[in-house]
């Protein structure tokens, strides 16, 4: 199958829009038409060439929706022309992790996947008779993709490709760690730290949740217009004060808030996530990829006197048992997806999505094939 | 009132027996004659110079139980004959932290405890005119100590006051921390750093909850006799491996433990105690207390990837409405509390008893008034 595709040859470099060569699914492997994709930060950091796992030459991209093509031998769960989300974290429901109800980090492809290959140690991806990897066991960012059955959520045929893409990480990542990490209770104060689409998800995440204050921080204040929509009650851009800003979210707070979310990827902006939560009880919740080798820090007195410090991937949230319920809800208008687009594009001007993301002026930019 | 007490002049000496002078209660205040103290870390690391907060000259010591002498106005809890255990950690019932139901970490007159003073500001304590600071708000060196109404647990009379008093710090730190903390569950798997008195009554703790293995760690493997009576099923001297300790506990546990305590406050076994957990939902709990300034670090990943970092004081414990249950569940051999006790001693020899603690040859040594 000939199929339309952004490759990424080296890091540092803009994709290639060229056709490439995808195989046909194999046996638990199925093969999905792309209808629409977007650009997310961990996209750029691969392709930036600071991602230690990066590999190179490959199709990169996990945020998309689309239609299933054709399915391997033994498929049982998905049937050409279902519609579906690719999955970054699959869900087997067979492993220690699926099985243990603690965690949504099923492990059953997660190997092959970090070495970018599907399971059984092969790439259904080439150009010229040259292997290309998978990335994330997505690479939404080829017309045509092979994901294994378990990577797959299968949702609304009725639910627009072109918005419901954003379930496939942003929008998903941010209202799962307020629900199924931080688990906000009515009435709690919360602080975000950076006002991407992940931060703006938390923030709605937080508003669903009843919270009574929304702090929204972030130094791009262009962002805090699109956070008040969210529900942000509170703006705080670090530069105006001389204060460290965990002691500036302290003393708005009497004492810290209850639960504080880092949505950058700065291991200084973790440590004040953490410190500025409540003595007691504050939880802070680490979402945001921090660069490879570095490390986060602060006293254990900080953890001693109640804070607890967690982290969060994908929200917690089990792709295949719970993103079809995430579509419904924004069918009924529960969950708000439409604002985080800020810009549509046909999928050949993909490099310019990336520039609009490294330059802050893109919340989401939604690819269409 | 006259009162035998030791005085800590200052950091790194030997403590000074002598006869103080202890001024009446004031407002709100208890006058209580300790029956039995015991000498803990803590108490030896103020005596060193190292904690930056130690002042002197002071009357150490916080774990200790007595009886009530003479109430100030205002009391109404407890009256003298009454039976009590001083504590740290006072329980007010009122401010903010008491009524949130998250914590046990009451601030009611934390701010004048860590000046070493009582509530409204000066000392009970004098010798020869000098004014002596209290400690820990108990100050359990001293036959004739007074403290807050609301640091204080009324208990049984039934109760042994040389045992029960190793429930004002130690053994209630360890249960507690596996109950209120970790919450651990029936089938756990919990790994133990650091075997003095916390670290076997968390293994006490973890046995209650029906944890199903419990790894002890020390590099001391004479406790090991001692962890085994306990509840410990494994035990683990890191010395015998040339694999971080981490990786020795994730080979040993098919990919870590459940739950982990470091209880001797190392910052880099702190570490290890995170990183030894199972990737999806271990949790660490942080007991031991780090020196001046000492920081703990890890990479982000690893909280990402679903281990939770806390902390513990107390074990989480509300001395005034649950310490009294600990003291029935012991009188019922529910908790035991006796095997702690290493050495008996009249008070006069308390420092024996911490040359016997730096030394590793005791886990508690019991001074009797």
């Amino acid at each position: 199958m000939k199929s339309r595709a952004a490759i990424a040859w080296e890091a540092g470099k803009p994709l290639e829009i060229t056709e490439i060569d995808v195989e046909d699914p194999r046996e638990g492997e199925v093969m999905v038409r792309l209808v629409a994709t977007s650009v997310c930060h961990t996209d750029a950091y691969t392709l930036s060439g600071a991602d230690p796992e990066g590999l190179f030459p490959s199709v990169l991209g996990h945020e998309g929706a689309g239609v299933v093509e054709a399915v391997g031998a033994g498929v049982t769960s998905v049937a050409p022309g279902d519609h579906v989300i690719p999955l970054y974290t699959a869900e087997c429901g067979k492993c220690k992790f699926c099985l243990s109800g603690k965690t949504n980090l099923c492990q059953a492809v997660r190997a092959t996947q970090g070495q970018g290959v599907m399971p059984d140690g092969s790439s259904r991806f080439s150009l010229n008779g040259r292997s290309l990897h998978h990335y994330m066991g997505c690479s939404t960012f080829s017309e045509y993709t092979v994901l294994p059955e378990v990577s797959l959520a299968k949702v609304s045929r009725e639910a627009p490709m072109d918005k419901i893409c954003l379930l496939g990480c942003g929008v998903t990542t941010g209202i799962g760690a307020v629900f199924n990490t931080a688990k906000v209770e009515r009435g709690a104060t919360v602080a975000v730290f950076g006002l991407g689409a992940i931060g703006l998800a938390v923030i709605q995440g937080a508003q669903m949740a009843g919270a009574s204050r929304i702090i929204a921080i972030d130094i791009n204040t262009d962002k805090f217009d699109m956070a008040r929509q969210f529900g942000a009650t509170d703006f705080v851009n670090p530069n105006d004060y001389n204060d460290p800003i965990q002691q500036v979210i302290i003393d708005q707070t009497d004492g810290g808030v209850d639960y504080s979310f880092e949505c950058i990827g700065n291991v200084n902006v973790m440590r004040s996530a953490l410190e500025c939560c409540h003595k007691g009880w504050g939880e802070s919740i680490i979402i945001g990829v921090a660069g490879a080798g570095e490390e986060i820090s602060t006293r254990p007195v900080q953890l001693v006197t109640g804070r607890v410090w967690k982290g969060s991937a994908f929200g917690g949230v089990k792709g295949r048992s719970e993103l079809p319920d995430y579509v419904d809800r924004y069918m009924k208008g529960e969950i708000m997806i439409d604002e985080f687009v800020t810009h549509d594009m046909p999928f050949e001007r993909i490099n310019e999505a990336f520039e609009l993301l490294h330059a802050g002026k893109s919340i989401r930019t939604v690819l269409h094939y």
